[in-house]
């Protein structure tokens, strides 16, 4: 077990490395985007406080994805539309963490290493805090002068709402009816998950201009990347320890909401994991070589630790 | 007393009939369309089932602010793009009641004289819907294939946002610093309620086409509106029963959240309501006969009792 450990973290820091290279343009871009695109004047600084709290680190991996996902298709990931869809994205994933960590929901204390919004902020505020993050996400791309808004909003509204990523969480919270086993994991998976990172796929891609082929494509890259990436970090879950995670591990386990994985087995999660990242990179075939960056990326994720 | 309450009571039915009477075609409209748009394919049966339930009943009145709005500016309420307006602002102030109800918000059980949302689903499931309804806000009006679909969206962001209704929020919380008396209570009203009726109206006549002389006024009326209306909401707290508030009356005060209104006094906020109800009639001036109907809600709006 040690030597194999051992091995991972090798491997791991090479990957590491080169993920974050990977991401890292898109990331710098995105945190000079927030800090001009966050807060709308008029915010009480209260708030604004919280949201810029909430809004800190993390990966970036939505608006990455959104930005490759604009170049995959011929687009540009300077565009400002793509730039705008790419930190919407960003902030209705953070409100969702910021909801999911309550009290009433999965009540988790740490979050990306640092307190959670309630237990900083007070629940009140954390509520607002959200409220206030996935409002503001649908503002960003709105103010831009561009006729590809609308369309921009309606995908962010399905990627994340009631058919979207609600769902995931309604379903991952046990309060809908789900089929047992991999059926019903991979249901969370796909909603939780998957929809927001195929949502910022596709917003991308549509800020940029795609064709019908091109968005189709990129779409099922980042369907098949989201279910992988959270398969995977379900498992990190049950391997990781806090360092690694940011957040306390075990958790899943604790909450009950682990007997989906349990039901599949970790060593067959691993391999649903691999094969999904395959599927996702011949998604990206009708591109070329346009979809070479993608690929790296899923291949990267599949062997992260954190 | 007994007598003053009994002639309160006549002029309240005849208001109250003229009222309802005069919201009646809207809240129709508001109905039917949220039969066919509230609910997107694919949601889980239970979150469709909660956000239903949610919002059933209510006067309508953003959405009859809306589509009156449309009218008042020249054109059509029976337009598809100023109808999805009107239900999409009716869905983020349910959204807004909802988590508002929560235990660390207002913590209110009675609602539309209902349990609320989390005594009847659990506070997750409130969390969700709140969530839930205030995505597909954004969706329903993006659904639709128009030019103006990009405006709608930033009007509806900025409205519901941190610096319009989630601002008013925070600052009703104690949340955030606030001056004390007049300024204060001004401050919460304006962005807790004016924000979001102010909003309708705007996505009404933005809806609509309005020129910008148009949009104004009816900007500037239903802010004004908005704001008599809080400020005879917070009387009627002070005021009214449970069966005609169909909420819990008092729980301001508990909450400490009259401290405002107290150093108003009562009095003297019934005379700032009906200033603020005239001049909102008199920014319906530039419409002409248009403006008549928004004016009569004005003023049957400020002899409701419920």
């Amino acid at each position: 077990m040690a030597s194999n450990s051992m091995e991972n973290t090798t491997v791991d820091s090479v990957s590491g490395k080169a993920l974050k290279a990977l991401l890292s343009p898109c990331a710098a871009c995105a945190e000079a985007d927030l800090v001009r695109w966050l807060v709308p004047p008029g915010t009480p600084e209260a708030l604004a406080d919280g949201m810029r709290y909430c809004m800190a680190g993390g990966k970036r991996l939505r608006p990455a994805v959104a930005m490759l996902a604009a170049q995959a298709v011929g687009g540009s990931a300077e565009n400002e539309l793509v730039r705008r869809a790419a930190v919407a994205v960003e902030m209705v994933h953070v409100y969702s963490l910021v909801h999911d960590d309550l009290p009433a929901m999965d009540d988790d204390e740490l979050r990306r290493g640092r307190p959670t919004a309630h237990v900083r902020f007070g629940e009140a505020m954390a509520i607002l805090i959200g409220d206030a993050l996935l409002t503001r996400a649908f503002g960003v791309p709105a103010e831009c002068d561009s006729p590809l808004v609308g369309r921009l909003t309606s995908e962010l509204s399905r990627a994340a709402g009631a058919e979207g990523m609600v769902a995931g969480q309604v379903a991952d919270m046990n309060l809908c009816d789900l089929p047992k086993g991999l059926e019903g994991l991979r249901y969370i998976h796909l909603h939780k998950t998957a929809a927001m990172i195929r949502g910022a796929a596709r917003m991308g891609a549509v800020a940029a201009g795609a064709d019908e082929t091109a968005l189709q494509a990129v779409s099922d890259f980042a369907e098949h990347l989201g279910l992988a990436f959270q398969l995977f970090d379900d498992l990190l879950d049950v391997t990781g320890t806090a360092g690694q995670l940011g957040k306390t591990p075990g958790k899943d386990a604790e909450t009950g909401k682990q007997t989906h994985l349990a039901a599949v087995g970790i060593e067959e999660a691993k391999r649903l994991g691999e094969e999904m990242t395959l599927t996702a990179c011949r998604a990206l075939e009708p591109l070329g070589p346009a979809g070479e960056t993608l690929k790296e990326l899923a291949i990267l994720l599949t062997r992260r630790t954190h």
